[in-house]
């Protein structure tokens, strides 16, 4: 069967499952609308440790060993860990893969990394190497704020269309075990769109092109149309990188009003103000690794278009002068 | 055909091609003893950008490029473009997947990067997953000082088992063409190992018993002795740390001393007075691209196992206490 369905999209022939996941949230995410999906809600975003980076490591560790005790595999059953996080040298990713002694490959491509994980997962067992692969993706508001931002302690005021990262991690255990219903059908791996934005703060319109450019690339390789999913799910566009790409989707013909949903709007209420909605690469993880999967379970979702989406760029990158371009990754989950 | 032949590695039954690879170098590296091995020695560590960091992606770019036009492969024929690089949030990889229009998975882990690439591209191809991959990797001692270590301007003194970072970057084209000679034919994923060195400028020191680690896995999951390699390749270990990796390797009873070859201890020659000698992940990039790759061609070796190797931590994670781990991943290339 040929796999490639254009440049950039896939079939899946041997369909590789959703074994188990989990999703781990900080205070905020937990009072969300979205609150009681998640397995746990963290009250002290430290975890007990002496700075956040190392709570960020512990919440990613504890997401991966409650995702793996659900569908009780063992640790050391598992193939390849695959995952990344915003983190500079993505050492949550790297320091919990020392704690969980699996093969261990980072990924980064920002807050697209667990659609990138879950993508290359998906392929890697499709394509017969190994049987259990684990998938994750975690960020932590106060880890990133210091590093992208301003130290916490400054209090700076942010504008009302910026963002808030996600305190959370989610983690997937794709299987090539046919036994379990939800399935990655196909995938569509992004390309770097840029559209000239150079607002730092403005992360949702850096990336509502390149989400864009990946649906519309998705639905014309694999001959689809917006109706065939139940949910066109972006990362973490947030509520002003969402209109925008609602608004490039008809500027090429495709209307995605009654089926598109953005991780970021959806996760924090109005009541919360925090701004535009959420952000970070824990955003889109933890939705799909509690909400969207389970609502896939229960059969209210048949089939789900998961893009998450990523802004590229550093500080380092910004201050030189770059614009801020994007990118997202598509996978396609069904159920059986 | 069963391809996982233990729980790290695998076997690429199609036996995807190296179509083309490409080096470029900075001035240092080209008064090297390889030298003459690369396709560009760079005199300009600017390359006329107004910074280090812009001069570092015209450089991933440049060599992309050169590597697609040995290949008469254009930019669009590329299936997926596989790249890291040591700059936070790999914006080097990022940027120059944005010049190349190609569709991007970012990769890190370290200076392991450019064997990640080559395992997970390889794996991807075999999988039926594309034709034309693209594996590259980059550093640029001018960035990684200032970012990891000091400003330059400093002018502060190294020890004598600190590293220099090779300015350079590395292309590997792989393709399902079957019409070349050199092949990856077999792959380990590695572990992250950590045996409690926490010297940031010992790097050898930390990533030596994740080498060791990664031989042993693949030599016993594959069935195989030291002697099946005409050369066992580390990546930048080092003077210090290849002294290292070899002892381990013989308490692990694997007498490696008559066919290990580390590219950080080859890149410079003694009387360029370099410390311990050459890191980063260019180093292993740019030598496995023009050296090891040309020994292949010419029929000098038959089989080698490039085995690059990366030290996980960030000078956050160091000045927070952490351990520096290391981890490392090996791709058996055989001509055939």
């Amino acid at each position: 069967m040929q796999k490639q369905q254009g440049r950039q999209s896939f079939v899946l022939p041997t369909r590789p499952r959703v074994k188990s996941f989990a999703a781990i949230v900080g205070d905020k995410e937990g009072k969300g609308p979205l609150g009681r999906c998640f397995d746990s809600v963290i009250q002290d975003d430290t975890l007990g440790e002496s700075s956040w980076e190392k709570a960020e490591i512990h919440m990613m560790h504890d997401t991966v060993t409650l995702c793996l005790e659900k569908a009780e595999v063992k640790p050391t059953e598992v193939d390849m860990y695959l995952s990344g996080d915003l983190l500079n040298q993505i050492v949550t990713a790297s320091f919990s893969a020392r704690q969980l002694a699996m093969p261990f490959l980072g990924m980064y491509t920002a807050c697209a990394t667990m659609a990138e994980t879950l993508a290359v997962g998906a392929m890697l067992l499709d394509g017969g190497f190994g049987k259990n692969v684990v998938c994750a993706a975690c960020s932590h508001f106060s880890t990133a704020e210091r590093q992208y931002r301003f130290p916490l302690e400054m209090g700076s005021v942010k504008p009302p269309y910026s963002q808030w990262t996600v305190t959370g991690a989610g983690a997937t255990l794709l299987s090539s075990d046919p036994s379990y219903p939800i399935m990655a059908e196909s995938i569509t791996i992004g390309k770097v769109i840029d559209l000239g934005q150079n607002d730092e703060s403005n992360l949702g319109a850096a990336m509502a092109p390149s989400a864009a450019d990946t649906l519309c690339t998705h639905l014309r390789e694999m001959n689809r149309s917006v109706r065939d999913y139940d949910l066109i799910v972006t990362g973490d566009l947030g509520k002003v990188g969402h209109s925008l790409f609602k608004e490039l989707c008809l500027q090429n013909g495709l209307d995605v009003s009654k089926n598109a949903f953005d991780c970021g709007a959806e996760i924090f209420s109005d009541e919360q103000k925090l701004y535009a909605g959420g952000s970070g690469v824990g955003c889109s993880a933890v939705v799909l690794n509690s909400h969207l999967l389970q609502q896939m379970q229960s059969g209210k979702y048949r089939r789900i278009l998961f893009m998450a989406t990523g802004a590229l760029f550093s500080p380092t990158s910004n201050m030189q002068g770059h614009t801020i371009p994007g990118i997202a990754h598509a996978v396609s989950l069904e159920v059986e």
